[in-house]
């Protein structure tokens, strides 16, 4: 199988792209930079161009029977700046890239959906996909539009998708912008002895999903065979003060968090339920948020040591 | 109280105007082009210029205490040939008159979506509005994330608004271009001595609410002080068929209507559970099926006549 991973150079992308491999896939990428953290991979073709660049989509398409999209030109944080352009740069793009999909006959894509912002404020705890989506901020309300794109084109022209609602995934490179990722973003800035930052009291909880299990989970959401949306976390609920704990005792030494007014899109909790992806899907998650947390906080130490 | 009616010359937003002066309210219009069937009306200001004109915008809202937005660049039947354009002219617009609402602090809007698309083939009969939303057409897609940056202005901004998600409204002043409006288009065909036609077999069932009472219904949302969405139906169903069969009554003579296939995008049914407008927006309709296309008639022959 030939896979196009969209966004392919990304934290999360790389972590794909690895995992395809492993599986014997064949992979070619599409992204607008390079990787962060590593040099280009021998096994892999490289398209680099801007997802509004349909005559390259259409080549970049050529030979592939499947395609995972996970760019995003927006995050949760700074979407409400400027709907405008969350809403051209990703939206638009993606009726676009069905468009040239249906056209090219690749009828297959694992589309990477947030598991944070689609439910809006949780009535329920676990939430499961069929909770109501109400979405608070437009990077939700965005992936909210398209999983409905994603519906119509399965339901009107045999579109086979999958899209991951993905809780918080960390790992190893992740990027260190301050403005997504939190385990990531801590270990960076405690690794180059900087202060941690923390939006609110701490009492947030977030469902923490590491990187490798989410590329595992996207895997068997390109082998799957049916078509619909799917949870993606670890299913367990860390509170912000708990992981900032956790961050403290692996990296050692006494950290005093800076505490920052919260933020008026942060639901206060969201853990997702992810029964659905393990019975039909057959996904488990293998990796715990303490040796998530190493293994992190190992990778940042060799990149900044 | 003055109201802004965006789509104030269209169809709906002339019975809107109409019943808004006859409550004694002020009104002013914002329109691509002015009304097709009457003069302007004297006592309305009317702003000629598209949506995308922010600067119109802001001109237009100056004074204004509400925005009754009715306006739509697409119809169910065209928006899955163009969805990037549906998004640009609707969605991409709408936040841009959020903004500008928010930054002139006009704080209320009704929104007209639309209960025939936006909860997909419906799974209950009739249907609520916690139903879940399951578009399959571009149209029904925009007008669920229309709504969802209504909620979303509504939750962090303090917008207050209905959304009314109107079934398949008729009546006086409804165009004959014959991609929507059935009654409308029928009875434009018979006063002009052409053949009707009907896609699929007539056993599609719709819910048909009179402009009137749809009118009606705007103001008493315009009043309300609560925000949400409302299905705004008669909430009684009839077939295509029953409906041609009540046109060709009315109009007398032998009518055979020509069977043409279906549309993929057509659900097979959908009625609206209205009891959400009746009970907390103190609306009832008035106006039955059978007077609504002897009056939409008699209206038709004056203007071929």
């Amino acid at each position: 199988m030939k896979t196009l991973v969209i966004g392919g150079c990304g934290f999360i992308g790389s972590h794909v792209v690895d995992t395809l491999l492993a599986k014997g896939d064949e992979v070619r990428v599409l992204d607008r930079r390079p990787e962060m953290f590593r040099a280009p991979l021998p096994s892999v073709e490289y398209v680099m161009c801007d997802l509004a660049d349909t005559a390259q989509i259409y080549e970049a398409l050529a030979g592939v029977d499947a395609v995972v999209h996970l760019a995003s030109t927006t995050v949760p944080a700074t979407s409400n700046l400027d709907p405008a352009a969350d809403i051209t740069g990703n939206l638009v793009a993606m009726v676009r890239l069905l468009e040239v999909m249906r056209s090219t006959e690749v009828r297959k894509m694992v589309y990477l959906s947030s598991g944070g912002t689609v439910y809006g404020v949780p009535q329920t705890d676990p939430v499961r996909e069929d909770h109501p989506l109400n979405p608070i901020s437009s990077y939700g309300i965005v992936k909210v539009a398209i999983e409905n794109y994603l519906f119509m084109e399965h339901k009107l022209h045999g579109l086979q998708y999958v899209a991951l609602r993905a809780s918080n995934p960390y790992g190893p490179r992740q990027g260190h912008t301050g403005i997504q990722g939190l385990i990531g973003t801590h270990l960076w800035r405690l690794a180059r002895k900087e202060q941690i930052e923390v939006w609110g009291d701490g009492s947030v909880v977030r469902d923490f999903i590491h990187v490798g299990d989410l590329a595992e989970l996207c895997h068997r959401a390109l082998v799957a065979g049916g078509s619909g949306s799917f949870n993606a976390g670890s299913g367990e609920g860390a509170s912000v003060a708990e992981v900032v704990e956790k961050i403290c005792k692996t990296v050692g030494g006494d950290v005093q968090p800076i505490y920052k007014p919260g933020r008026n899109f942060d639901v206060p909790r969201v853990v997702l339920d992810v029964t659905r992806a393990q019975t039909e899907l057959g996904w488990q998650k293998t990796v715990s948020i303490d040796e998530g947390i190493a293994g992190t906080w190992a990778w940042v130490q060799e990149q900044v040591g």
